[in-house]
């Protein structure tokens, strides 16, 4: 049972940083709320391997409950935060509210669509597992549908695909559709070839991988255009509707249009009187804690962190949000504990490296100065993500699934589920 | 390509019979039309435990294209049959319809609510993954529901589970509801005990898994009691509503009410102007063609089936499905190599035996004469299931599953996905 006389801790999302921060308060003498609005952490780095069939949901998510069945200080909410009032020190959620001693915001982040949300319906993005399978289904019904179209026109717009965003996300995406595309599913279907399939990354900068080292971001180009993905660089989509994109002044007809290019910090900062970085981030102290709020905390993608060794910006990825969420915990103890201010305690990030995956064998990794490529980079990736995966089941299902794949170029989870708007034009 | 001279055979429904069917003719020269829903084929024995968060739904569904991608006479066709015209030989799809030569209706049954129909909307069924995936979203929420319920009598509402029917499905479902409260989530509650769940299975004749021995049904029946499933006999369902169920006179409050009682063939048997059975079934020749149409042919759970050798009705489970389907085929394939008429062949059934399973290490099983129960019956269970599984990835991640379920009642598949309604009442 709860002390409910311990100061009460809420936490806003169950990511890397929360999940994080709530481990690094399991001797603390506190009460933690833990807020989420689905029942499952995801590992949101292979959310990409659901979206492209390689991964069951079930293989990259894991309870929240399950992973503090053991740390009785934490009590989890399955309910989505609305509402932060600071000056009472209460959050609102959609059925009911509470009050904090201590508020760590950790809701991550969400698309950005360079105010045109209307792009949103014809090129959805990759945050959720429902995204993810979301997008399985659209990329099988593509080839379904191409089967059996009768016009030409029609059939080369369900096989070519549009990604938009040459970040890790958009790459891994690209040149997992043209695997499916040209390795997994082409002895599948009698009438349509699916490796004529085009695959197109559009990506706005004059390098895909920009994070990455500049030769890198070229391994990962000569992998992608040998794979068959059509690279277009310096390129930005200027339109998206039912018909496809227009990249600059050139229309390019897609059935499916795939969102990687921007992102925005979850929307419940907007209900904060605190300022916001263009993006929508919390602009926070270097101790990670908001301006005026000493009591309250942003950590992970929804904070505008920089790093105090560097003075700049903290990524948006994974470990930018374990640690902060591990610095923001180890503060939070101190406060307690020792009753001391914590004001002058700055946040720094500590770069383990890059890696983004390509394709069978096909990765580009950089860890300090230590940059890999090809099957090594691809082995270091695999272990890596394998090793960071929760739960000791999942990591043994998603090598093995990995294996299957590398052996036979299988996808085990192509299933098309839930409402189904399909349509087929033509029996041949 | 397909040779479109080929004499057309048009196969509804790509399950357990229609697989095995077109197996059959693979070496036959015609020209198959596969027509499924779904783009894969289910292994519908092992549902409920998607169902119950024990398997991923990529675990027991496989993609129909990939089964016959090397046998080339076979054409795939993602839609639903809604109506077929006996006279003029053809089949009406949602998007198309097509002629056949021979036609071969395996479109499996769906439930029956005994004129009740709307009592689906709070006791649903468990035909199809988005059944199993929508139990599974129901049960978990239930749980989350109940964590935060301050009203004792709403609490308990939330923790009473009914299930309407003891047949296979049934029991297999209760029992797996029961390990889920009793022994993999209590841990993950603070203020709930999960083993205080109610499991009531409903069950209308005098002793449950009617279609097994006596004494098997006993075992069953005590395993189930064991376990702390309450099992009702001789009793009837007379009511469904949003607050639970009427049991003859009384009154249960639940939750959660699933339905595994009754099934009738699928509704496309009623676009047809033949004989029906009471349940919907397709009354069929010995031969399993239907009486005047000596090209159509109607197998598995859709067909009131005679067994030749005994006379007795042929049960509506996997294998009699699959020995119809292989049956059939084997009789088209006369048909079309030695054009002699097949009018006086006769579908025998032979049961290879039934089982089911209650819990970890508890089953009944009987082979011929032969009754197994407790440990070797549920080893006997796994093995056979496992081995009838399609895909060779899916049997190792399957019985992985199942060892560390064995090992430490973990279930790895509790995810509440797509659209979720929710409501906490009350955080203490």
């Amino acid at each position: 049972m709860i002390n409910k006389k311990l100061p009460h801790v809420v936490v806003i999302g169950a990511g890397f940083g929360g999940i994080e921060l709530c481990k690094q308060l399991q001797d603390t003498a506190v009460r933690i709320s833990l807020i989420d609005k689905h029942n499952y952490h995801l590992f949101q780095p292979l959310l990409y391997q659901v979206a492209s069939a390689a991964l069951s949901p079930a293989e990259i998510a894991y309870p929240i409950r399950t992973i503090f069945r053991d740390q009785s200080n934490v009590q989890v909410y399955l309910e989505e935060a609305t509402k932060i009032d600071l000056l009472n020190k209460r959050v609102i959620m959609t059925d009911e509210e509470c009050s904090y001693d201590y508020l760590v915001i950790a809701a991550g982040a969400r698309h950005s669509y360079f105010g045109n949300d209307e792009w949103q319906q014809w090129a959805p993005g990759l945050k959720s597992i429902d995204d993810a399978t979301e997008i399985r289904k659209k990329v099988l019904i593509a080839f379904e549908e191409a089967e059996y179209e009768a016009d030409e026109v029609a059939r080369k717009a369900k096989l070519t695909f549009v990604i938009v965003g040459g970040g890790p996300t958009g790459v891994e995406l690209a040149g997992a559709l043209m695997e499916i595309a040209a390795k997994t599913i082409p002895d599948d279907f009698r009438n349509v070839d699916t490796s004529t399939a085009r695959v197109i990354l559009v990506h706005s900068g004059a390098r895909i991988l920009p994070s990455f080292a500049e030769s890198l971001s070229q391994s990962a180009l000569d992998a992608l255009q040998q794979m068959g993905v059509e690279v277009l660089l310096n390129s930005k989509v200027t339109k998206v509707d039912a018909e496809g994109v227009m990249v600059g002044e050139q229309r390019v007809c897609a059935q499916n249009v795939f969102w990687a290019a921007g992102v925005q910090a979850a929307s419940i900062t907007k209900t904060l009187d605190v300022p916001l970085d263009k993006s929508g981030k919390i602009i926070v102290n270097p101790n990670l804690s908001l301006p005026g709020y000493p009591e309250v905390f942003a950590i992970g993608d929804i904070a505008a962190m920089v790093d105090a060794k560097s003075g700049k910006p903290v990524p948006a990825v994974a470990q930018g949000a374990a640690q902060s969420g591990r610095f923001v915990g180890q503060l939070i103890d101190k406060l307690i504990t020792k009753g001391t201010s914590q004001d002058q305690a700055r946040f720094s990030y500590f770069d383990k490296g890059s890696m983004a995956t390509i394709g069978k064998a096909k990765a580009v990794a950089q860890i300090g100065k230590l940059k890999f490529t090809g099957s090594i980079a691809w082995l270091l990736w695999s272990f890596v993500h394998v090793l960071f995966l929760v739960g000791f089941r999942n990591r043994i299902t998603v090598v093995l699934a990995w294996v299957w794949n590398y052996l036979f170029s299988s996808r085990g989870a192509r299933l098309i589920t839930g409402f189904v708007k399909y349509s087929v034009k033509h029996i041949p």
